[in-house]
């Protein structure tokens, strides 16, 4: 068998990142990953400017009172100013040439006659945002390979880039396998079982950025399983499918993969979980996650997501710090072979957040999954007290 | 001035959640908020089925050697069991009639003349799931006020639900004030900004599932405001903006919204941030946010974002169970009369995860947040330690 570390480097290496580009629009390039650094072709803020409402000065014309020669809201360009003046000024107006100070509305008292007098002497440089303090020209603004977040396009607009150049979307396409599996809507017969894999699997891929090309449910014989993997590899980067790789004998994904390409077999010392294919079919790489819905959702998040993140382009690991919480459970059966996860949830108990396991961890349905708010990763033969600190590999949700 | 708490309290009990929903396709429902409980219409696992690949057998038979009477493969129907025979049976397979045990292939041996023998003698009920283990008919799996994730889909697909009843999107109209706004990709003139603020904001409301109007850009008079206000609110539940509803002068939209509706100016003792506004204008809730990018950004992850998902309809917080890391870094200055959100990272120091804030927190730019993890929060006057426990809100990114 294979450690859970091994099987995931293993997979890493094996992703071939897309390197295919394109330039997106801003508003379409959300969630997106940048193919190449931007780098700012301009200073931020462009030119000094002023950090409040109140008045532009020449410092050495002191604390007035001193007439107002003009008047700059944001937005305008402004006239030099006029030694022995002060110019009305407001945040973010350009500091007029000659000005080196701004002295703050609430420092000034107006006089009847309109001139300005201050309750202290203005200091050079005072209350003025300098040209190129946020962002230098030429500077870095954005890293390549990292996923673009809504703070990243506001960023990039600041410095005035209307598009990004992005990877295109990883392409991948799925299949299922099962004579046994019925679309949900349809009523069961005996032996019978829905296909849940596609319901979790699909949105997954939508949710990472994939254009999924979704083939349905294949029927379990050879020829059209072959047929159907040249068909996805003649399409997408990666082919996905669940179940058909274990040593049952009624599967004839193995088989064919096999035929039309090259496939490894793992015995991943992960549960739930532990078969895993892993391949490639032409140009396309081939994943086969277990059957089990909970297996499938499980080695999914934590092997099969990241290999998908590095071919889509992705060079930082998503999500790699790991958050640790008191547990609120023991858990004094540990696998003697297997790192187990855990499905999670962080419940507050006294004031105080504390993981809890969904109470059936064994069963083949996705509740366990649907509940949780993440994985605890147990190594082999760990055990757990109230209060040990464990390790959350959230499961993402609710669009944070 | 307004505390954060106070502020987040007001805001919510003044959404208007929705109430009109749609009936949409599993795989249209992702991210979805869903309307009324799911509750099973059938029990999961369907039928009593085999655990293992193996033999079902009637323990009373004992270890044999018996004949095999039938093959039971996953998706078939099997006849009764005969007495005194065994039944090969795969994984998933329904246990035949008058069958009580399952035993895993390991434990048998296939004899020369096709009978098979055990090593141990099967006990009633070993290796078989029962009926309604997992789901039992009748029982709630999904409740009403959620946002529906993969795996909530992949567990109504198993119960052999099609489609979902949720929410409609929430409809959210922006638009942009203020003559110095320019959009990315054209040439700033002397006094111009790039408009950032929309950039962020419109990606931010995508993500969380909103059906965006973008008005754009809309001229600085009075009654060009109240128009695009009226249109506004004619198509959308909520309407947004960022900026001109501080003190300054040249700002339109507070008169604007405070002619067509009714409109609060809070100060809220925030930072970065300050003022919000809120208010309605006819059927349309209006939130103005502060126009200073990192302000508003803030400001809507902290206030906002909660506000817009219980108008969508999301029953429970999201994402409320803050997670806390020891601090790296010293804060001395502390904020005397505001609660600071300091833009922090999770970067990892001989082994252990720390938070680090941005170096420059006073900055007008979204580097800070295109930069940064999440915020943390700090009281009135707190100082920070390196090792102090801080909690982080995560700024969501990354499809996680």
């Amino acid at each position: 068998m294979l450690t859970v570390d091994q099987a995931r480097d293993w997979l890493l290496q094996r992703a071939r990142p897309l390197t295919t580009t394109e330039t997106v629009p801003l508003l379409q390039a959300l969630g997106r990953i940048l193919a190449t650094p931007l780098l700012s072709s301009q200073d931020v803020p462009p030119h000094d400017n002023s950090a409040m409402d109140g008045y532009a000065v020449r410092c050495a014309d002191g604390s007035g009172p001193l007439p107002v020669s003009q008047r700059i809201p944001a937005g305008t360009q402004p006239a030099a100013l006029q030694a022995g003046s002060v110019a009305r000024i407001f945040t973010g107006a350009p500091i007029p040439a000659g000005a080196d100070g701004v002295v703050m509305q609430e420092m000034a008292e107006l006089q009847p006659d309109g001139q300005v007098a201050f309750s202290q002497s203005p200091r050079p440089g005072q209350n003025i945002r300098r040209a190129g303090e946020d962002i230098r020209c030429g500077s870095e603004v954005l890293s390549a390979g990292q996923q673009l977040s809504a703070a990243h396009l506001g960023l990039a607009a600041s410095i005035g880039v209307a598009e990004l150049t992005v990877f295109r979307p990883l392409r991948v396409a799925v299949f299922f396998t099962g004579d046994e599996l019925v679309e949900p809507g349809q009523t069961l017969a005996a032996g019978q079982i829905y296909n849940s894999n596609r319901y979790w699997l699909v949105p997954e891929l939508m949710r990472l950025g994939c254009e999924v090309t979704d083939l349905g449910i294949v029927p379990d014989s050879l020829s059209r399983t072959r047929e159907i993997l040249q068909d996805a590899a003649a399409l997408a980067d990666v082919i996905m499918t669940c179940g058909g790789v274990s040593v049952g004998e009624e599967d004839h994904v193995k088989a064919a993969v096999e035929a039309e390409g090259s496939l490894d077999l793992w015995k991943i010392a992960i549960k739930p979980g532990k078969p895993l294919a892993s391949g490639r079919v032409g140009q396309a790489g081939f994943v086969g996650l277990p059957g089990n819905p909970v297996s499938g959702f499980v080695t999914y998040q934590v092997l099969v997501k990241p290999y998908l993140q590095r071919c889509a382009g992705l060079l930082a690991d998503c999500g790699v710090a790991v958050q640790h919480y008191p547990a609120g459970f023991v858990w004094d059966r540990p696998d003697s072979r297997r790192e187990e996860f855990l499905r999670v949830k962080l419940l507050q108990q006294d004031g105080q957040w504390q993981l809890q396991p969904y109470p059936n961890q064994g069963s083949g349905v996705l509740t366990s999954c649907a509940w949780a708010d993440g994985l605890v990763r147990l190594a082999v033969g760990q055990q757990v007290r109230p209060g040990d600190l464990l390790g959350l590999l959230p499961i993402g949700r609710c669009g944070n």
